[in-house]
């Protein structure tokens, strides 16, 4: 005979009556296989999830999430999963299904992500990203459930300074008069350059769907220049002078990002909205510089088509 | 004759016009002196700061930052300011002041923070503790500023689950009869302990003041037990049965903490916001539980006078 | 034609003629496909490498570096590597061929690893541990090579305090006359519990292969209890048993651990070295505990053989 | 009547007998007030402590380890130390003092560390640095200790890579005839910068006092170019001016670095061992590229004056 163990959890909690809005799991780690379009691959993502509890009850049933996250998880060691926004939609709809007292979920995911790169094709290789995720569940008084998913990454590139590099012409033009010939008026101009870690989430409108790989381009993009493992020396150079050529504030990568959404996502709707992270590892300074905003599509349609 | 510098900052985005919401810089370090009741304390705080940029301005021009940072601090270290909230204050309008595109400022900041605690008296040292804070500043169309703190903590304390208390209990009752001998009701029993992790910011409203140290000591009220760096042998196990005796969730300490506001801060105003995170480094899981909750001192009342 | 580019590397260095130890990359991120015993695992490793530098030469080639990773991981994908520091030594190989000027090569690697496990068969699911993996080189006078690796691996579990639960025995005695009955003898008694993190490395002679898994399977087997993702009220309530009826301090659960490795792993040879480095995050504490020690096989059987 | 508590540390360890090389302490953080020359500097300083462990003992008394540590740490705040090794050193005697069966001694402590520091006196403020210490205590056959101690710091600056450098002119040259030109001779070009981070230890003989101030100017007369919090855009640019007119390797630092000690203290004593690490952000790459070296600076004296 098993013993009826005590439902503490299902208790009504001494302290007082109040619904909180989150209790859940962080830092639970699960392999996960996403069909790309020509291969499977199995990533290793860290998630966090969590439900709000109602006034009534003591405690939520924190196994289930780590049981649930299994069966999503080993689901798609069998049948991969889309995308790892959507192993987070499946995610945040069973914990609504499981934890019959919660009104809202919410799912978030990262994962190492590796891409074959290069400034040359013969010396492509891995190189790091990370994938985002997230997703939020919200039951409907008609017992249904409202799925929302967001889904992004972080790329690391490099920018050179705009500011110091037309300082330092204007300095050098005094020590070498050259600098003022016609002929030099495109030369590339020292400037402090540095890691540019830009983080990117689309909150996608039901239905949507958005491949993490062209937001991952999209970061590389932005930046004065993407940077890669395997660099010969002429190949160095090669992104030195790129960077140079294409000199960037946080304030550029971040508005250059932004604004060139719409071309490169033209089909997308207007209401999705993008927040964006990007920071600057200053080499002439110990600190950061952070730049953030968030925009829907409609915004920023509004501004590059006026 | 100096030469004029191109204003790289204050030209024209070329990648089109867009306002961002937010350019500054994150991860600077200051010394910055405090004046506590009876005696300046120096902590070593970490600020993030930031403005917004508006759409005609290609750059944010960031060496103000780091400049009004250094004068504020060097101005505490001659008069200590009141408290690290004050600091960010004064610091989100000094950026208001010197970035006159700017309409909005924001300013966050920690430091490591030295108690003197101890179980018992004679066996007293610093125990580590983090102070936080937060400022806004936003410019009026009448040329004025609205300012807004917000002041809070982190405490490492120990909860123990009463849960696996409860189950632990059938399960020793079959094998162990003499446990339900009515003298042995309230003998402790064995349970998961673990640390736990507390963050609580209060947002004041204007001219409210809250002590740091006395968040600190709410959220330490709400755990099953404070540690402590110095246990002798009897201390610690003191310490564990004093934990043993307030089993809690990671609910009930999210719960406890909120409710007990009123009661400890009861000249305090209604419209002030609490926002807290507990986290819970569980001994018999690889993985964190977190719980989160923000309310009103206004709905936190509602709540305990029903 | 292409133009002939200074070999700045390869240049006389104006500071001085010193041989530099070690020269080299850090956090270089690569697929690794792992054959296991039943199937492929690929891990994503972060790499460190390193060789010496000649006095006469300025710089090491590292550019050769990303290379020759790339290489060997690409290789890994269509025929996959035996283990990450069956990698390691591959790297460590290369490295010497392809720094033609160096006499050593290190090389360390981790990557995270998921183990399906569970308390019972039907709730296994994968948990998180770590692989680590070295490997050094050396060039004989010869023109051979001397390769070594090591092998091991990071598992977090739990311990409960052997000390504050006999002072808690003691003092709850006093407050609970029946404890004292014989018929509780063996009950367990209520301590401080919390993850305990331990690493371990063998470095292994020529020719012999360890199984990492064997040596997670001897940390967990040297912890109080090893710690489940997914645990039922029953579940849990079992754990805490099981790690109070086998209290270790951190100076147990090394010695334990090393004690036990002579009946484990019987055939391997006496000059294998062990380290082993193992971190209590003490519940109690706001700091940790840590045990360290380093013996070889034939010092620990000559310990558990007398 | 206080109960007889059981000595559970001082038992007879069942798993067996086996000398144990470290057990101890680590995180643990205490307010330190240390003698500058001009003021007394308050630092929070964070420790790792441990002793050894003799075969006859199951566990080490680490209560006595945080209340050594405590009063250490509150006698200093009444009589300040000289410096983070000397109360390394202190703690180290106490170890040994208070743990009767133990024969050897660790200590290490790191601290952050704010110097005031400028490119122009005009725009002095706080920089950050870390002050890294260790102390070893053995127990001589007479009842005697010897005591060591490390002394060292951490500083984070700039270096521009002298080979992109030299590679970006030669492609530059096909595309700027001008560059060709003698005046143009010294005229920097175009590489990649970035953030080093350079950690050193002095092994201090019995006796010996070096300042760890003197350590850290060391690190940055090494690099490119020191960094600073506040730049107007005319120091920006000079500081980039400086960097590329000062290019360097990792292993220009680290040879830089050790070949300019015996200038830079001629007084030391040839034992004195130095150990370094030097750490280049590549902006470039995602990864880190790193030099390691460790010698005598009698070894160093022998390279600089043959």
């Amino acid at each position: 005979v098993v013993v009826p163990v005590k439902d503490v959890h299902a208790m009504v909690p001494r302290s007082g009556l109040l619904t909180l809005r989150s209790v859940g799991i962080a830092g639970i780690v699960k392999p996960l296989a996403i069909q790309r379009p020509e291969r499977v691959v199995t990533v290793t993502a860290r998630f966090q999830v969590g439900v709000d509890l109602p006034a009534q009850r003591k405690g939520s049933d924190l196994s289930r999430n780590a049981e649930l996250l299994a069966e999503v998880v080993d689901e798609t060691l069998v049948h991969p999963v889309e995308s790892l926004e959507a192993a987070c939609a499946l995610v945040a709809e069973e914990l609504l299904k499981r934890h019959s007292y919660a009104t809202h979920a919410t799912v978030s995911a990262s994962a190492e992500y590796l891409r074959r790169r290069g400034l040359v094709p013969e010396r492509r290789s891995y190189e790091e990203y990370l994938l985002l995720a997230e997703a939020t569940g919200d039951r409907r008084l008609d017992g249904g459930m409202d799925l929302h998913r967001s889904v992004g990454g972080e790329a690391v590139g490099m920018t050179a300074c705009p500011c110091a590099m037309e300082t330092a012409r204007e300095m050098l033009t005094k020590e070498f008069p050259l600098l003022d010939d016609p002929s030099m008026a495109s030369f590339p101009i020292v400037s402090h350059n540095q890691r540019n870690r830009t983080r990117v989430l689309f909150d996608l409108p039901p239905g949507i769907v958005v491949e993490a790989e062209e937001i991952l381009d999209a970061i590389e993009g932005a930046q004065s220049s993407p940077t890669y493992a395997i660099l010969k020396r002429r190949d160095e150079a090669q992104v030195v002078l790129n960077a140079h050529r294409n000199p960037k504030f946080v304030e550029d990568v971040l508005r250059d990002l932004l604004l060139g959404l719409p071309a490169r996502f033209p089909t997308l709707p207007d209401e999705l909205t993008v927040r964006i992270r990007t920071t600057s590892e200053e080499s002439i300074h110990k600190y950061d510089v952070v730049a953030a905003h968030e925009a829907t599509l409609g915004e920023l349609r509004a501004r590059t088509t006026a």
